[in-house]
This record gives structure tokens, C-alpha cells and sequence, in this order.
């Protein structure tokens, strides 16, 4: 339920009127709004009288909130969530950009991709140390090191650090390196990995599953808000389809739909959405066309010999040219880099 | 086959090889690029040795197209095909915007939405007289009298026309009128159809089927070409998924797919793809930042109450304010309204 | 609406209310289920007072029909459709058994194939004479020459025939040789042709579209019967998926579904189903297991030199020991070949 | 690689070839068939010239595994595997059945619903304490009391016990109170969930994901299987498609296909499968005619009360009607109850 306070009710309202919720059982959420406390009740409360409540002192109104991802909601929260990561504001107007290779390989590599995406404008570094692949035979990451790598060659280069998160027993070690911890596609509904990272107090970046319908991504999100962190970002990379040219079909439709959905900020991932370098810059360009608040890019100086996701890694000079278009589309939008 | 004759090489030398290659059983098209001739020869001919024919006089070389869609194909018609409809050359540098209620209701409807269109920047009118209906109990169009209605209300604001062909014994009637013939999403697997338009000499839009892969899309358009009518304009109006929450999923990644297989001029239809009126605006400024040729919306000066489709329509004001937007995307990609 | 009359109201009232329902522009249809007259009326009727209807003599209750497959429903026709097509009474606890070749090549061929399917227990010969081909330089079947070639085989073995229509123009020579008309799953929404063959006497095979939903699939049948025909036969042939190791997945779902939502019979196509030889046995057994009324599957004497389809065409002797197995199965759920 | 040695090569000569590549760095697995032992080298050995471990004493041949999942291939691994749960030896030709709640609710519940599937023929009894919920406000289950009231009840009935495990930090003591370790649909690309269950003793059921290829599945399986857990039972539970009416689509093509590709048993779950009661019992029989080496089905006494999946689960009665039908159609393939 939502508990929208009268204008001016004071925090000591407002403390009340959150410790007479919690005390009847349910989890308390408070967002303010337009000079307005919000108090969204979300789980299993019990005798409360909720036409009661709407004369609690202090209360101007309660209402059901019409969706099942209550916290991720506009209804609870009107305004867009803004995310600080390093120098970006991630859901403001300025877009977030992050780049880098799918995987961490070594000191050179990494030092000198963070510096190439440094110079053309990205903000963030990512960058994968423990892998999510399908074949137990491939380069599963350098783990620890790749992560102590990473961080250094974005310190180098005054970036911050996004990298994969994939079990729960690995949440507190990636946080412990990295800015934005990523949940991948293919954890999206590990909800276990989902309440841990709930209580990291590091903003996630949940990509979207690859069947996972607009509504189980929020749902999803909504893990995570529960459980006490409201700093997830959402990443469209894809979703299954019977096309096989691309080696998924990037839905971005999604942008406009979560955009008027939630709260939260959505960013797009065009390189796992595609599958192939040349497709990428184009959507990525159509990502911010289409009011993406981000993008999230695989850039690497010698793709040939990546050890993952070669064929869909820009070269860092593609990289730089794409910057330029998207600063132009930004604009027609009323944003910037 | 793809014959590539010796720059330079005359009239008659390209009229021998096509001759003598059509005399072997070939359906023979006949394309130039970059000052040379080059021949396509197609379906069952027998009794040819190839390797004599590398030897003829005037020819280059010989080689097989590698792809099923070859008369569709880059590789036997490098350069991007234009089409000139009215006013607008699609798929050159100047975008194509087709504009126009889902279908023809009335005078008064059809000529208030063509004034408002052609105002807001749009070449070409769309709009339906015979309507595919999932259900044989809903509108299905003003037949005749409908085109006859669109054809005075475009002539009035100097627009070209755009309606759905849905049968080939229609194919002569819509011709009479439109200056395109669209081909629907749920006909673009009939072949009887395809073969009908193939004989027409005015260009065919072509949509892609509801789960069509780029490939077969581009097969349906061979069908059309191999049947004598090069001009085709492929559109592409959202695939099934699994998602629900738009109509269908707008497949944008085949934008920049099509345009590297394929000559043919590629655009969008945003309101099919979405279903969503406040949909169509963001994933129309996608599909041009995608680098798409043009794109088809609807439009409707009075949506609640329209016969079909009201829910997915614009606003005129809308359409205009959108446009705007579209140029100056356009010129990120050196393209232009 | 479905207007339900009292038990034994006699054939004058039965007419008297018909045809006063179609007076006011109604498309009347009449099933009796139970010793009792049920009457549908269907499409754009006006100035009828439903409340009033049900006070008419001999009226017992006037409702709404809950679902937007009116014709096809069971709230309609409550009791299973049987439709007679030979020797096989399709519907019935008799199972349909159809077989033959994809297409049909020859004099020999056809005469070949006849002979072994009516031996091993087929009492309807398929065959295609106009095939529809992804690619227009594939073998678009013999023609009219076929459908002749086909009757005289079937004739020889007492089988009946199914052969498909792609076109409107081809409905009358089809049925013309055929004994029922096939709708592909490519013209699934291809209204023209289903309004046709919805004028014609013969029964209607109707294949479901790659992407179509059941409801959806309920509509096209509900175009045929709405124009006349009430005889149609579903045929689930599988939809397109993104699993791309069967050509298509068979969706055996759809066979209790549509057994609950209407009277019409539903047989499956493990041929297209699977597009795997060794994979049309397993998926036929488990058809009749899910409750299919029937069976068409591809068989040829010399898949490894057929025309189109071979791969997954059955050796007759495949298609025997299959059919003895099926009748097992079909006695578990009190059914018989 | 698989490197096959001669028939009578002993135990010294097969340990030899196991050690020297283990030496070289491969990860070894061994299977004995038709008197011969093949063994599997798998993972990044180097240094291993294959033409010369040709001529090894004792080696027959060397080969590739033409197939990414290496050991769950039947290239490695010809003879069906088939895995011991309490009475039931699953992949033999006894059928495994496998039946009870979605979730422990509580004492009575369980040991009532133990005691009827028992009765009706199941040897395996399912029940959920670790739930996968979308919602973070849905019941998650009752945790270790829930799998400790699941053991009682199936020793009181002499039923091995089959539940999920959600967390590489579950797997421990989920396995101390149940015979085998469900990897739900959500987590079977959860790569680290999938080498903790492999480094259990217990037998692994792998479901299949929403959108998983088959080869993906596999995929998962050789993870499980690499790690050291060969006994792996794998589970088709539907995939996600445009359908809507069924809550997933049941894709019993899988079922020939993985007999074909892999040694590995195949159950189907026609519960999730379809997401309706009165669906279940003829996709149950479907999958069995289909070749499925099993069933797991919800069952539920009092399934309106139920706290997940009520309404896809059969009353206990419907339970036992259905494995009297199933015994019928089994034996049509040679197998038993």
C-alpha cells in the first residue's frame, strides 16, 4: 500500500506513522516527492485496518499500488531515480557511459582499453573477472585478480568499475573492488544472488533475462529494492527470439515502456543485443534515440584475439566516433554526455 | 549466377550475354554499378558450362551469389536501389515519411488527415481500403469507394499513396489507385500474391510477417523481383515474442542487417511495432538514428473514435512535433527530410 | 448471441425466429445439441432488443457468447464436430489417418505411395500440386497435372484427398479433384482465401500459422464457417520457436486446448511438426496420447530423391509399424484407427 | 577427445592412458561399453600429440566429440545411463514417477499427499522448501523444516525425496535430507549453482530453462557432469513462446531429440508445462508416447488452499487414474510402471 502524508507533516509524523506500519508486520519504504512523504508497505503485514490508517493524523490518502513490482514503481516513487556512480549521475540528463572488454585478460590489456575509453568520453569501466559460460571448457575469468586489475587500470584513469557478480559467496569480495555490481542475464531470477546483492550498499546493474518478460525484470528489481537497496539500473541486452542472424534481438521497446513503468534508470547493452561490431553503433544510436539513459559497450584494442565476445567489441576508435553521434541524439532529447 | 561483364564492354555484348543465357533457361536481370554490367541469372537453366562462359567475349568473371535472395542481394546489386514515389526517393539520402489513418472511414476523415500530414512534412498518404481483420465480424474496409477517397484527398496536398493489396484479384483495382501496393505482414508468405504484384509496375511494400527471419523477408522480396518488379521497399513492423506488453516487438536490429544484405530501401512502421500511442514517437526517432530509409505511421485526427487501430494512432500535432525531431536525428547520418 | 429455444419448440418457430434474427441483419447459423435448436447470431445486427428476444415464443435464454470465436466455439456447438471425408469419419472416435507424399512428382511416384499408405491403414491420400516454396526458384509442384494424377491414385486405393489451395482463383479446380482443401500455415491469415474456400461445399483443412496464437487460429476457422462453411479441420503443425534443432516445435498443447474451447476436430502434422524423420513417430504416438483426432504425415517410397520434404519423410514400412502402435494408444483413450 | 581402447585392454592399461593424460592436463572420465572402455579427455590439456597417442598400447582409436557437450553425448557415452533413486532405477525401462506438492505447507499435508501418491504407483516424492517466488512477497517456502516434514513423509511411504536447491549455499544441506537435487528452470545457467551440485554425491534433476536451447541444456548438464557428478537427470518443463493460453509451452520434440544426442535421462513436467489441471493428464500421456523416461507431476490434496500452483495440480485421484493409463501406453514401448 501507499501512505502519501499531508504536505508539511513533519518527520515526527512521519517516523510514527512508519513504526506503526512496521510494528504491524510489514516492510516499510519511504520516498519523498514534490514536498511529500511517501511510505510504500510492501509483504505480509496482518490487522491492519487500512481505512483506518486514512485517518491516522498526518495522512492525506492510501492507495493500492495497481502493479506487483510496488517499490520499482512510478506509483510509489513519480520521480526518476537518480544513480551516482563516480562522476556520472546514472538516470539525471546526463547519459551513462561505460565501456570496456567482456573479459579482464591482463595488466596491458586492461590498462590500455581503460584508456582509450577514458579519453573518449565513457565514465564507467566494465569489465568481466568471473565469466557466466556456457561451456564449462571456456575461460571462466581471472577472478580476484581480474577484479584488483580493473580496479586499478579505472583508478588510473579516474573511471568507475562495473564487473559480473555470479553467487551469493561472491557478492562481498566483487563489492569490495568494484562501483556497480552486475547481475547477468542469465541470473536475473537467481533470487538468492538477488537478496544478497539487496543488501550490498553498491547501486546493481540488473540485465534484463533472455525470456524475461518487462514485468518479471521489475519484479526482479523489486528483489532487490526489498531487500533494502534501491540502486538498481537496468540494462536491456536482448532477449530470445526465432531470428538467428543477430544473436539477439534488442528490445527497445522496453525503454519506453519501463520508462513510464518505473522509477528506475534503464540503460542498453548493444553488443550482447547484436552479437556482431558493425551492428552495434547503430543500436546504439537508436538506444538514446529511444530515451536509453546509457550505454554499456564492449570495446576492445585487439578483438581478434579477445578471449571472450571478440566479434561484437568495438575498436576503441569506433568507440570514440560513436560518442560523437550519440552527443548530437542526445540533444534532440534534451540531454548530454 | 552473377555474369560481370569488362568495363567498357558494349550494348551488344550485354545484350548477346543476356541473350544466349536466356536462350540456356535463366530468368535474366540485368543491373550496372561503377561503369560495369552485370548480369544475374536465375532459376532453372541447364546445359550451361560456366566455365565456357568466363571465356565469352566481354565477361569479367563468374561467380556463384552466395546467399538464397540473389536478385535481392548486395553482392548482385552493390549499390542502394531508389525508388521514386511522388515527391520522395526512397532510400536515398532523403527519408521517406508515410503518414495516414489505418483505414479509409470517410471523406471528411481522409482529407483532414491528408491536409494535416502533408503539412507536417509527410510525401506520402496511407491508408486502407481493404483491411485484414483477425475477427470476420470487425470493419473491413470501404473497398473502392475508399481508394477512390484517398486518391482525391493525397492528389489535393500533393501526396503519393500507399494501400494494402490483399488478394491477387484486387491486385489491378488497388493499382488503378495507389502509387504503392502494400503487401501485409499476414501476406507476405502468400506466393500467388507476391507473384500478382511481381507483374505490376508499381513499386510493392513489402512487410515483414509476424515471425518472418530476415531471411525468409528477403526471399518474399525475391519472389516479387524474380517476377519482373525490382522495386521493392521492405518494412519492418514488429515480430512475435513472448512479450506482451506492446503489441509486438520492433525489430530494429534488422535495420542495419538488411542494409548490409541487401540493396532494397528498409523502413519502419513504430505504430504496428509498438501498439502504444506514446510508443511511437521514441521508436521512431530509433529507427532513424538505425539508419532506417523512412518510416509509416498512423495518424488520426480523432483516434478514440476511429474504426481500427485508434489506440496506436498520433495526434496530428503529435506527427508534427515528431518530425521535427526526425531531422535533426537525419542529420547525424547525413540524411535530410 | 446464442439464442437457446425450448426443448421441443418446433421447426416453425425455430424458422420464425431465424429469420426474424436475420431481418435485422444478423448472419443466422443453427446447431441443434440435445434435443434442443441453438441458434448463432453473428456479425452486425441492429434494433434488436435482447431482453425483448427473450421473451419470443419458444425462446428459452438469449446469451452472450464469452469468447470472439463465435461459430467455432463450444458455448455454441457444445457437442464434437464430425466431419465425413471417405471412408474416415473425422471427429468420431475413428482416428484420421492422412499420408502421402510433400509433393506430388510423378505418375509412378503417386500410384506407389497410394498403395502403401492405404495397406498400412491411411483412408486420406495428401499430396501437393501447388506448393508453396520460401524460394521462388525451388519446384513449385505439377499444377493442376498433379491434382489429376493424385484423385486417380486415391481413386485406385479408396482413398479420399487433401491437397492444398494457395489462391482464390485456384478454390474451385482445387475442389474440382480434392476432397478437402488445405489452408498452409503461411495463408492461415490470408482472409481472402479463407473467405473463399468459406463459400465452398468441400471440408477445410486448416494448418496453423507459425506464429499464430490458438485464439487466433480459432479466427481463421471462424472466417470459413462464418461464410457458409462449417466444416473444418484444425491441423497443428508446429510453430516457430527459438529452438532451432526441429524445424519447428510441435505445440501438443494445443490439442486439449482447442478440444476445450471448440467442437472442431484438431490432427497434427508431425512431419512439419519435428522436420526430422526419426523424430515423427515419437511426436505422432504422443499426439494421439494428447488426445488428436488424427494424423497427417509425409510419406515417400525414395525420400532421399523427393522433390521437397524428404528428410522428413517416412519409408512406407516406417509409416506401417507406426500405425500399429497408434492404435494401442488409441484404444487407451477409447478411440480406434 | 574420446580414446577408445582394446577390447581386453586391463585395468593397468586404461589406468596408464588415464594418468598420462591427466598428466598432460585433461580432466579424465571413463566409461566401459560393449566390453571396451572409452575414455573422455576433456578441458585444456597441452602437449599431447593425438596421432601419437594413437599408437599407445592399448589405444584402438582417438577421436573428436562432435559436439560441444562432450561427456553427456552419446558419442562418449553409447549405452543409456540410468541413475538408482530409492525403487527406482530411472533411464531403465521402469518408468520413474515422481509426484507431490509445489511447496511443504505443513505436517498433515505432506504425510496426506506422501500417502496417496504412493498408493497411485509414484516411487519419488517432489515438494518444495526452497521456492523460486517472482515476488519477493509470495511465500518462499519453509526452508530445512520443509525438506525434514518431506523426508518423514516419504520414509512413512518408502519414497525417495526430489527438491530444489536455489544457492551454492543450500546445496549441503538440502542434500542431507533429500536423494536427489532439483537445479530449477531459472537457474540452470546458474554456473555456479551447476559445479556445486556437481561436486555432490546426490543425483542432479536439471530442469530446462524458459528459453534454453536443447544444446544449451546439454551445455548445463556437462558443467554438472565435468565437475564430477555424472548422475544427471534431465527435465523439459516448457518453454516460453508467443502462447499465452498455456502458462508455458510444452515442447515434446525435445524428448527424441535428447534420446538421440545424449545417454542422459529425460523426465517432462507437464504441471509447469501447461499451467492447468485438466492439460496435464493428456501431456503426461503424450510425453510418456513420446519416449520420456518419467514424470514429475504436482499433486495436491486440497489444491484451491494450495500456497503455489494450486491450480495446476491434480487431485490425488486424478493422480492415480492417470499412472493406470500411463502403464498402457508404456507398454507400447516396451516399458513398465
Amino acid at each position: 500500500m501507499l501512505v502519501l502524508l499531508k504536505k508539511g507533516a513533519g518527520e515526527t509524523v512521519a517516523s510514527d506513522v512508519a513504526g506503526r506500519l512496521r510494528m504491524a508486520g510489514f516492510s516499510v519504504h519511504r520516498t519523498d516527492h514534490d514536498g511529500q512523504v511517501r511510505i510504500g508497505a510492501v509483504g505480509d503485514g496482518a490487522g491492519v485496518e487500512w481505512d483506518e490508517v486514512r485517518r491516522w493524523p498526518g495522512v492525506e490518502s492510501v492507495a493500492r499500488i495497481p502493479v506487483p513490482f510496488k517499490l520499482a514503481s512510478r506509483a510509489f516513487h513519480p520521480h526518476d531515480t537518480v544513480i551516482t556512480v563516480g562522476r556520472c549521475a546514472i538516470g539525471s540528463d546526463q547519459l551513462a557511459l561505460m565501456a570496456g572488454p567482456c573479459s579482464v585478460e591482463g595488466e596491458e590489456q586492461v590498462f590500455r582499453i581503460a584508456a582509450a575509453v577514458a579519453e573518449a568520453g565513457a565514465t564507467v569501466m566494465r569489465g568481466g573477472a568471473y565469466k557466466p559460460r556456457t561451456s564449462p571448457y571456456s575461460f571462466q575469468g581471472l577472478g580476484e585478480e581480474g577484479l584488483r586489475l580493473l580496479r586499478r587500470a579505472a583508478d588510473a584513469h579516474d573511471l568507475a568499475v562495473v564487473s559480473e557478480v555470479m553467487d551469493t559467496q561472491q557478492v562481498e569480495l566483487v563489492a569490495r573492488y568494484a562501483d556497480v555490481l552486475q547481475v547477468g542475464a542469465r541470473n536475473m531470477q537467481n533470487y538468492s544472488l538477488l537478496r544478497e546483492v539487496g543488501h550490498s550498499t553498491k547501486p546493481v546493474l540488473l540485465k534484463r533475462g533472455l525470456a524475461a518478460t518487462i514485468e518479471e525484470w521489475l519484479m526482479s528489481a523489486e528483489h532487490v529494492i526489498s531487500h533494502g537497496n534501491a540502486q538498481v539500473i537496468l540494462c536491456e541486452r536482448g532477449i530470445r527470439t526465432f531470428e538467428t542472424y543477430t544473436r539477439n534481438t534488442l528490445d527497445l521497446n522496453a525503454i519506453p515502456v519501463v520508462k513510464e513503468l518505473s522509477h528506475l534508470p534503464v540503460i542498453v547493452d548493444p553488443s550482447h543485443g547484436t552479437g556482431l561490431r558493425d551492428k552495434v553503433a547503430p543500436m546504439a544510436r537508436a538506444a538514446i534515440a529511444a530515451g536509453a539513459d546509457g550505454l554499456i559497450i564492449e570495446v576492445h584494442h585487439d578483438p581478434d584475439h579477445a578471449l571472450s565476445d571478440g566479434v561484437q567489441s568495438l575498436w576503441p576508435e569506433q568507440y570514440a566516433g560513436l560518442v560523437q553521434q550519440i552527443a548530437t541524439i542526445a540533444a534532440v532529447l534534451g540531454r548530454r554526455l
